[in-house]
């Protein structure tokens, strides 16, 4: 490893905020060196407790997560912060909103805001959060808070990241729980109802209730609803309570224990894709042979395991 | 390939809809049997027409998609429908739909309709559908309708499969053109406005086409607004004809061609990654290797990409 990226990655460990932010750009970007930042600052992670906050648009989530940093400081906690949009860059919505989120936030040193709005990484976008969040654990943030639009696989996946899920709701938002993605009921440590002195807020926790009471319980563990209305900071104290409790239940249980080795098992699983494509695919002979059978099967001269075995034997692996 | 197989292969290129179910399921199950009926049926595809149907809960789009296909087989046409609900199979909802959904098209031997419910395929949900879909090809279905929750980047990719893309919204659902998936409004060949008598759907359609001015226009296509209400049977024959008119515009085109390349690009990489995968986890020694590297990097024994590189040398690929 060059000293340059000693250095880089000292300065990350420092807490040092341009260092982040380069060490993010570097892993958004499949830099190469951002592996050895990876790998250089690996030993000094798995401290922070990484919190997944999930919702559809509209529920207010980004509101609720400042509010609940905000919280965290208060507690001499230090607090990271990624915001992931899986939506292409094409409104820039997200970078905008990271600009207008960090003033709010700007003199203060402890907490550290990083949307992430690319998608079409090859490796995935579950792993290049998961890739940030080791590198905010390593910068020493105690808090990580991963924010995400809550539906579909990819959001699953990086939700699945996380030592604890809030799922989002709001009354009347046409997201009812029967409309509800069950994979996102499954998921889920904590519900918020979020917006909850508007109408309809008891409907919908009873709703909820009772889908709750046909869910299997997991390792004794009876997701809790709290009602909050983030605008005007109520009921945050008591999210940050029943997260409190949630990690203290998996403190020291096998099911936690159980949980990072399934978590290591999708990210090694996921590196690995990534690093056997890059051997097939990563240089401009691969993507041109790529293309040209691509070509060849789509004016079917050729059966798609055919080609793929035709490149597996030119990249000496098959 | 035996003969089994073969025989198989000319009951589903026949159209029996058992053989096309056994087939299916093979494929959902991973069957080895899958990969060798697909080959065989290779050939006899490219000729069925796929319209990828997309919305969030609630728009109304299985109501939608039935009343297509019955246009359609009014025209004489034959369809197949597959219906991709990428959560988990808790509530067991995909298959109760499905029943309930065969039933009004039971005694019509030209359609045929299959849920696809499973998540966490090896290979993708997207590459499975995608094989369903060439399947029906083979059995001779002119008209293949991929009906999806649109959202997340699963979806996008199965909806990447499709020759046509139709985006589903309702007025007053919450999901109004500001909250819409920027990544739904790029790939959208056609806007469909369901529900069209509720109120809000002028000022819907106004904020559609204000985002539409925005919109690159993609090779000549500017993606026309369709209103149906689909449980009264109205504008379907309007949304059968965008369709159509979006079909004519594509047909001879140079950008039809190469996005049939560009599919087959990223099929061909999926079924790339299914067999390295395989190669690398595929036997209960990989498994268990894979296990062992886990439990170590959870417990900062090891980085992760030393444990990766570990898992290629034990399976020669390193």
């Amino acid at each position: 490893m060059g000293v340059a990226v000693d250095n880089w990655a000292d300065q990350v460990r420092a807490g040092d905020v341009r260092a982040i932010s380069r060490a993010i750009t570097a892993i958004e970007n499949r830099d190469p060196r951002a592996v050895e930042i990876l790998r250089s600052l690996f030993p000094s992670t798995g401290q922070a407790y990484l919190t997944g906050i999930t919702g559809a648009p509209g529920t207010g989530k980004s509101t609720l997560v400042d509010r609940l940093a905000a919280f965290y400081r208060k507690q001499q906690q230090t607090v990271g912060i990624i915001a992931v949009d899986p939506t292409s860059p094409f409104t820039g919505g997200a970078i905008l909103g990271d600009r207008i989120r960090m003033q709010s936030h700007a003199t203060d040193a402890g907490i550290y805001i990083r949307s992430m709005a690319t998608r079409g990484f090859l490796g995935g976008l579950a792993s290049a959060t998961g890739d940030v969040a080791l590198l905010l654990d390593a910068a020493g943030k105690q808090i990580v808070l991963i924010e995400t639009v809550g539906v579909g696989q990819d959001e699953i996946d990086i939700v699945r990241l996380a030592d604890c899920t809030v799922v989002v709701l709001v009354p009347g938002l046409g997201d009812d729980v029967q409309n509800m993605k069950a994979g996102l009921m499954e998921i889920a440590d904590i519900f918020v109802l979020n917006k909850s002195d508007r109408e309809g807020v008891d409907r919908l926790e009873q709703q909820l209730q009772a889908m709750l009471q046909i869910v299997p319980v997991r390792d004794g563990w009876k997701p809790p609803v709290v009602r909050t209305v983030a605008s005007e900071n109520k009921g945050i104290e008591a999210l940050a309570a029943a997260i409190a409790d949630f990690r203290g239940h998996f403190q020291h249980t096998r099911e936690r224990h159980s949980k990072k080795i399934e978590h290591w098992k999708q990210r090694l699983v996921e590196l690995l894709e990534a690093r056997l494509l890059e051997r097939v695919l990563g240089s401009p002979q691969g993507e041109k042979t790529l293309h040209a059978l691509a070509q060849e099967v789509a004016e079917r001269k050729k059966d798609p395991y055919a080609a793929v075995s035709e490149l597996l034997a030119r990249a000496g692996l098959e």
